[in-house]
């Protein structure tokens, strides 16, 4: 072992990173040692910050910490307009191509009977209560294009039916198999421009 | 801006190390606060204590938050053999490969003019004074074969040489289990004027 504990312990934390290993998280707590002690500090203290008072938004469930996020409390959103996606990184993506004005429902995470994740587990009866409460007349549902994103996106359909919705899916302009966080922004207005009525 | 201040925060944090970009960032910030928060504060935590208790060996300048590194404190090193290399990465390197069991020195880099590095930035002056102190009969110059580790070894070996000490430089050449389709040409052309009669 050729660390110090402290710097151990510093690479083994790194590793709970996606993507970092043994020789990357050793190159990362090197390079903050002894080039950037500043940008370490205050990674430190980001970390701590985002990890005690980020939660969700009490009214789409995305990531924020406030009460509500930005795109719920925002009044230049369109109220007609809600989409449900899987997860935060998916707003990311869709923000990013400009595609879409209305707001989100985030139901972090899918349908996934084999890992016990039900309804209650992705928020369905939040969502549900929430189109019954508000002014929204199209629900555009934006799960990714995967086996259980589709039997989420059917989960849905079914439940808002007798609601008498407009209920819409984006089209499959994103490749099958894909996940929305990586689709470029083209392809997701393409998808949204494309969206069909179910 | 999709995201809120505290997550904005975080990916612009996450940015500071090494080989991570926006997509990366968003990545790790998410992975946490979705799934690993644990992870974050722990990793917080061990950024916070290692920036601020790290600095550097007394004896041989490697990061360490003792007085004296591991390598140095311990007896089972020989204290005849001394390995000067330009940066903690490269003791790891060396220890993990097994093949040496004498002691360190860390340069913290090599003399660079350009940048305003010279012989007391890289701790030249405490290493000739280890070297009159202490016990070492070889030492060995295993600084980088580039352009500015080649003339740091130089500057090294002039400095050194009325002590009458035994002055080694590691081996360069063609990797062992390379292939030499893939070696690039400056390291061939080393390879071949270092070549040894058989
Ligand atoms: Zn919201
Ligand atoms: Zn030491």
């Amino acid at each position: 072992m050729s660390y110090s504990p402290l710097i151990d312990q510093l690479i083994t934390a790194l590793r709970c990173l996606p993507g970092v290993g043994a020789k990357s998280a050793q190159r990362m707590a090197f390079q903050l040692l002894e080039r950037d002690r500043q940008g370490g500090r205050l990674l430190a203290e980001a970390l701590q910050q985002a990890m005690a008072d980020v939660g969700h938004c009490a009214q789409c469930r995305n990531l924020t910490e406030q009460p509500l996020c930005g795109i719920c409390a925002s009044h230049s959103r369109d109220p007609q307009l809600l989409c449900v996606v899987e997860s935060p990184a998916d707003v990311v993506a869709i923000e990013q191509s400009g595609s879409f004005r209305g707001r989100y429902f985030v139901l972090q995470g899918h349908l996934s009977p084999l890992d016990g994740l039900g309804p209650d587990d992705i928020g369905i009866p939040q969502l549900l209560e929430r189109l019954q409460e508000s002014e929204v007349e199209e629900l555009i549902i934006a799960t990714n294009p995967t086996v259980e994103g589709e039997a989420t996106a059917h989960y849905i359909v079914e439940q808002v039916r007798p609601m008498g919705l407009n209920v819409t899916r984006i089209a499959h302009g994103v490749p099958l198999g894909g996940e929305l966080e990586y689709v470029d922004g083209s392809t997701l207005t393409h998808a949204f421009n494309g969206r069909k009525a179910l």
